[in-house]
């Protein structure tokens, strides 16, 4: 390898890690995959949030779920997004675009501080703003939550991109046959207050913004 | 347990799989959890069908992904469906509304008859009518696929629903706090045709009546 493959081997990961960053700021959930005690696998969902090379996990420490996957033990993240279907002129060639990410590392549970700024690190990634609209956290909630975080590292992640159209060659298509894609849009709908809330409340801006964002 | 405590539990759970059977038919994509021959958890994102008590999944037999989830081990499938953001009056009780499930089960390769007719049901399940409109799997095509299964029985997947809005006391929250639900909507968006192809051919059927259905 020379010196000028080396250099383009590191902006294309940097530039990798640019969207995989996105992608963990724009899904809500990830699945979490561990090992049983019984050598089974498992996996469960949870709300997902990044804080710089940080990946943050969060759930009850009543969750029966969490208890498979606190213990300190090595996992597997996975995060995904589809952004369309691809049809094509044969069944063969239909596909998806997508982006995905799997993160291979340990589980840190997070404590004292760490908790407490990871749980607000989560909650600015998911609603930007609702802190300041509400109650924050008291010492006892997060005693009673489960804040855990998988470091990335240069090389504890794989991303993978599927974009674009049909991957037919246009001589390939017959005339008559409607190839394309079909975007899949994520957004958000009308907000719904809580039944017994006055009308006149407005929406908060936390939640006009995330309207607006998607 | 009385005989009608037992009658009650099994009305129930015929409850939830019709639940499950709405969630595995709604989502495109599912993770797939296995454990790596080091033990070590892993877990690949595929496309999801349901036929019958049957979960389908396929992909590319030069996918290395999927060398790994091939080979009859043990493995665990999760999918979800985020439905909305809860929105509290403290940051502890703000959560999410989402429908999700986790199968275990062992993968089994489909072959022949049994790979044609996953592969149909695949199709239809992601666009339905797609088949009618397009060419036809070839045998080449369909010995390049990888189609795998794992079998719905009566107690191998939990499902977990959270709906409704925040688990606050209306008496708990301040008058001049919003709190509600934000729905999350998941669409299909205006179809986007492949650049060489003629303004005059019509978006086909099936992705009218997909985008109808959502």
């Amino acid at each position: 390898m020379t010196l000028e493959d080396l250099t383009r081997k590191k902006e294309r990961r940097s530039a990798e890690r640019a969207e995989l960053d996105r992608l963990l700021d724009e899904v809500l959930v990830g699945t979490v995959a561990t090992v049983s005690d019984e050598g089974e696998p498992w996996v469960v969902p949870m709300l997902v949030a990044r804080h710089g090379d940080r990946v943050l996990l969060h759930g009850s420490t009543g969750a029966g779920a969490l208890r498979r996957v606190a213990a300190g033990a090595p996992a597997a993240l996975c995060v995904y997004a589809v952004d369309g279907l691809v049809l094509a002129s044969s069944m063969f060639d239909h596909s998806a675009n997508y982006r995905s990410a799997v993160v291979r590392g340990t589980l840190t549970r997070l404590e004292g501080q760490e908790a407490w700024d990871a749980l607000d690190a989560v909650s600015d990634s998911l609603v930007p703003g609702r802190r300041a609209e509400v109650r924050p956290m008291l010492g006892k909630e997060v005693a009673a939550t489960v804040a855990l975080a998988i470091d990335l590292t240069d090389d504890n992640w794989i991303l993978k991109v599927r974009s674009g159209g049909t991957g037919e060659e246009a001589a390939d298509v017959p005339d008559d046959v409607w190839t394309g894609v079909l975007p899949v849009r994520t957004s958000y709908g009308e907000p719904e207050p809580s039944p017994w809330q006055s009308d006149d409340l407005p929406v908060p801006p936390s939640v006009v913004a995330l309207r607006e964002r998607r």
